[in-house]
C-alpha cells in the first residue's frame, strides 16, 4: 500500500487468545498481489450470533446470506474475503456465496448455514470463488488462537492500519472477555468504504440476549459515525459467543429484568469495544487528519439530538472548514438548522474546544478566539451545540474533509 | 475576484425592460472594495408577489422580514446586499431588517412591509446598516429599466458570472415577459453558500396563483438542484409581477380551472426560467468542472423518484467519480440504495451518456466502456437510473466534487 499511515492512526493492541475462536489468514490473489486478502475464523461448536447489517437497499449477495444464516442463531465459521464485495453480481453472487460456505462448512464439520460471509472490495465484478475456496484447506491448517493481527489485516482494503480492541467483564464472579476486529473506512477504487466488524467473546449468551445488546451498541458507536453519508452495500457486525467461559446460566428471553442485572457489566464493555472500533474506522475515514466529536445537548430528544448532530457531521461545508482549522460557527449554525429537527436560533449555544462562541442568537459578547484557534489545530476537535430546548443528548463523530479524499476517491480505475 | 470563471459558465442573456421594473446597483462598501454591493429595485404601486425561502431551521432575519412581509402580497421595492448575511445576528439583525426597509419606504412612498429584503454573505456579523441605508438616495436616484446587469453583478458574493434569464409567455391574447435574476452557489469565506432568485414578470396576478406556482416551480427547479447538500440560512426566490400588461383578469382563488388554463402557458415559461437560473447557479457551484444531470424513472412514486435522484446527486462518492471521469456505477447502485425508498437490486437498470451499464442485478453483457468513457471527458454529464418498480419519474442536477471545493472552502478566514 502506497497510501502514507493515517495522522490519526492509533497502535493495534494486544489481542489475547479467546477460548473458542482460532484465526488465519492466506494470500489467495483475490485483487491484490503480495498481501493476504482472505481470513477464516473457526468457532467452538456451542457459538452463538448475532448481527446488524447495512440499510443499503442494494446489499451485497454476502449480506443476503448472513441475514438468512442467522436466523439459525448459530456459528462455526466465518470466511472474510478482501478484494471483491461481491455487490451486484447477480446469480453469480449467490453461487459464489453458496459454494463457499458449502467448502468451509466441510471443513469444519457442520451445516453450511452455520458459516458466514463477509466480502469487501470492488463492486460489480464476479468474485472468484474458486480462489477462495482453493485456500480454505491451508487456512484450516493454519489456524491459530493467536493470530488476532493477521486476522486484523487479512480484511483490509485501503485501510492504512488493522483495526482491533479488547475489554473484559464480568458476568457473576466470572471474567469473560470481548475482542473484535475492523476494518474500514478507506477505499478501495472505484468503490464506497466498507465497514466490517467481527467480535467475538467467550461468554455463553442466547442468540436473542446478544442481539439486543449489539442492536444497542452500534446504534450508540458505528451508527454516530460518518466518514462522508455515503452508506457501503456490504456493512456488517458480527457478534459471536463460544460459551467457553464458566458463569452463571444467562436466561433467554427479552425484557428480563435480572437477565438485564447479570449481562449490566457484559453490555457496558460491548458498547466500549464497538465505540473503541468505530473510532478507530473514523481515524482512518479517507484523507482524515483531524477526529472530530460533536456533543448535543438541549434537543426536545436523544432520536433529535442524534439527527441534529449527524447533520453537522455530515456537513461538507463544516467539514472542510475543520480542514481548514477554522472554528466556524456560521457553518455549524447552517448545519444545525439543515437538520430538520426542533431548534430555536435564539436559544442555540455553539462552542469549540470547551470555548462557547455563539449564543442566544449572536457571538459571544467579547468572545476570544485564540483558545479555539489553538484547539483547532490540534489532531482532535470537540464541537459542542447546546440546543436549549430540551434534555436531549447524543454524540456524534466524524473527520475533516480534505483534498486527500478527493485523491483518494476521484482517480480513474486502473 | 480572483477566482477564475467557471468552465461551465453561461453568457448573461439580453434581459430587456420589462414595464414595472427599475433597478438600481452601488458599492456600499458592506464588505467587498471596488464592486457594487447594494442593489435597489422599484416595482410599479399595483405589484404583487410570491416567495420561497430556506427550509433552515435558522434562518436570517431578512429571511423572518420577507416571510410576514409576504402577508401583505404587495410589494414596491427590494434592497439585497452582497458580503453580509445578517444571520445569527439577534436583536440587531432585526433592527437592520426594519432600519432598511424603513428607509427604502419612505423613498418609495410605501409602507415598509412592502419593500422586501435580502442578504448574502458572512454569518454572524452585524450588518453595516448605515451604510445601506446611505447608499439607498443615491440608488434612487439611478433607478434604470435597463439595469438588469448592474443589479445581477450586485448581488454576487464569489459566484464567478452572473445568472439571469427571460422568457415570454402568452396570457390570452397578450404577450407578457419574465425575467429573473439570481446568485449562488459560489461561496464567501467562511459562510456557506446562499441561492438569492429574483423573477420579475409585467403580467398582473393575483398574489396566490402566484404563490401555487412559484412553489410547484421551484420544487422542479432549484429543490432539484444540489452543490453540496448543505441547506443556505437564507434561500430565498421571490416572484413580482407588475401588472402593467393588459390581458384578461386572472381570478383570484386556487382550484380554479378557468384560471389554471388561462396560466398554462405562463406556468410553462415561469418554469422555464426557474430552471434556467437553477442550472445556472449549478454551473457556478464551488470547484464545478461538470454538470451532472440524473434521471430517475421506474419509481414508485414520482417523489420517491425524486429521493433517489437526490441521494445521487448528494453522494460524495459519485461525485467525486465523476470529477475523476469515471463512469462508477457500482457507487450509483449504492448511492440508489442508501435512498431508503423502495428499491430491488435485480430490477435496477444504470446507465451513463446514453448506454446501460448495469441491468437485472449484473453488468450488461459485453457492456463496451468506449461510448461511456468518452461522455465521462465531456462537461455535461447525463445519468440514468430506471428502478423497474413503477412509473414515477424525477430528475436532479448537480456538480462534480472537485478540489476546487476543498480550495474554496477549507481556506482559513482572512
Amino acid at each position: 500500500m502506497a497510501t502514507p499511515v493515517s495522522p490519526l492512526a492509533v497502535a493495534l493492541p494486544d489481542l489475547p487468545p479467546l477460548a473458542g475462536v482460532r484465526l488465519a489468514a492466506a494470500a489467495a490473489g483475490i485483487r491484490y498481489q503480495g498481501r493476504t486478502d482472505v481470513v477464516m475464523i473457526e468457532l467452538a461448536p456451542s457459538t452463538t450470533v448475532a448481527g446488524v447489517f447495512t440499510s443499503n437497499k442494494c446489499p451485497g449477495a454476502p449480506i443476503d446470506w448472513c441475514r438468512t444464516a442467522l436466523k439459525g442463531g448459530k456459528a462455526r465459521g466465518v470466511v472474510i474475503n478482501a478484494g471483491n464485495a461481491n455487490v451486484f453480481t447477480g446469480k453469480a453472487g449467490e453461487q459464489a456465496c453458496v459454494a463457499t460456505a458449502q467448502a468451509a462448512a466441510k471443513l469444519l464439520d457442520c451445516p453450511a448455514k452455520q458459516v458466514f460471509l463477509a466480502s469487501t472490495g470492488v463492486i460489480g465484478e464476479v468474485l472468484p470463488h474458486q480462489k477462495l475456496v482453493a485456500a480454505l484447506p491451508g487456512l484450516q491448517k493454519k489456524l491459530d488462537d493467536g493470530a488476532w493481527e493477521d486476522a486484523a489485516r487479512g480484511i483490509m482494503t485501503t485501510d492504512t492500519f488493522p483495526k482491533g480492541a479488547t475489554r473484559t467483564a464480568q458476568i457473576g464472579e466470572t471474567t469473560v472477555r470481548i475482542s473484535g476486529i475492523a476494518k474500514g473506512s478507506g477505499m478501495i477504487a472505484p468503490d464506497m468504504a466498507t465497514m466490517l466488524c467481527f467480535i467475538f467473546t467467550d461468554a455463553k449468551l442466547p442468540a436473542d440476549a446478544m442481539q439486543t445488546m449489539l442492536r444497542k451498541g452500534t446504534d450508540r458507536s458505528f451508527n454516530c459515525t460518518t466518514v462522508d453519508s455515503d452508506t457501503s452495500t456490504s456493512d456488517t457486525v458480527l457478534l459471536f459467543a463460544t460459551g467457553q467461559a464458566k458463569h452463571p446460566r444467562i436466561p433467554s428471553g427479552d425484557g428480563n429484568n435480572a437477565r438485564n442485572r447479570m449481562l449490566k457489566d457484559f453490555a457496558r464493555a460491548l458498547d466500549e469495544v464497538l465505540l473503541d472500533l468505530a473510532l478507530q474506522v473514523i481515524r482512518d475515514g479517507e484523507g482524515a487528519q483531524k477526529l472530530v466529536r460533536i456533543d448535543v445537548s438541549g434537543a426536545v430528544t436523544a432520536k433529535s439530538a442524534k439527527r441534529v448532530a449527524m447533520a453537522v457531521a455530515n456537513s461538507p461545508l463544516v467539514k472542510t472548514a475543520i480542514a481548514g482549522e477554522d472554528a466556524n460557527w456560521g457553518r455549524i449554525v447552517m448545519a444545525v438548522g439543515k437538520a430538520g429537527e426542533p431548534a430555536d436560533r435564539d436559544k442555540l449555544s455553539v462552542g469549540v474546544g470547551g470555548t462557547w462562541m455563539a449564543r442566544d442568537g449572536g457571538v459571544v459578547p467579547g468572545y476570544d478566539e485564540t483558545p479555539v484557534v489553538a484547539h483547532m489545530k490540534g489532531k482532535e476537535v470537540e464541537i459542542a451545540i447546546d440546543l436549549g430546548l430540551g434534555r436531549g443528548k447524543a454524540t456524534a463523530w466524524t473527520c475533516d474533509l480534505t483534498h486527500g479524499y478527493i485523491d483518494i476517491n476521484g482517480s480513474y480505475r486502473s
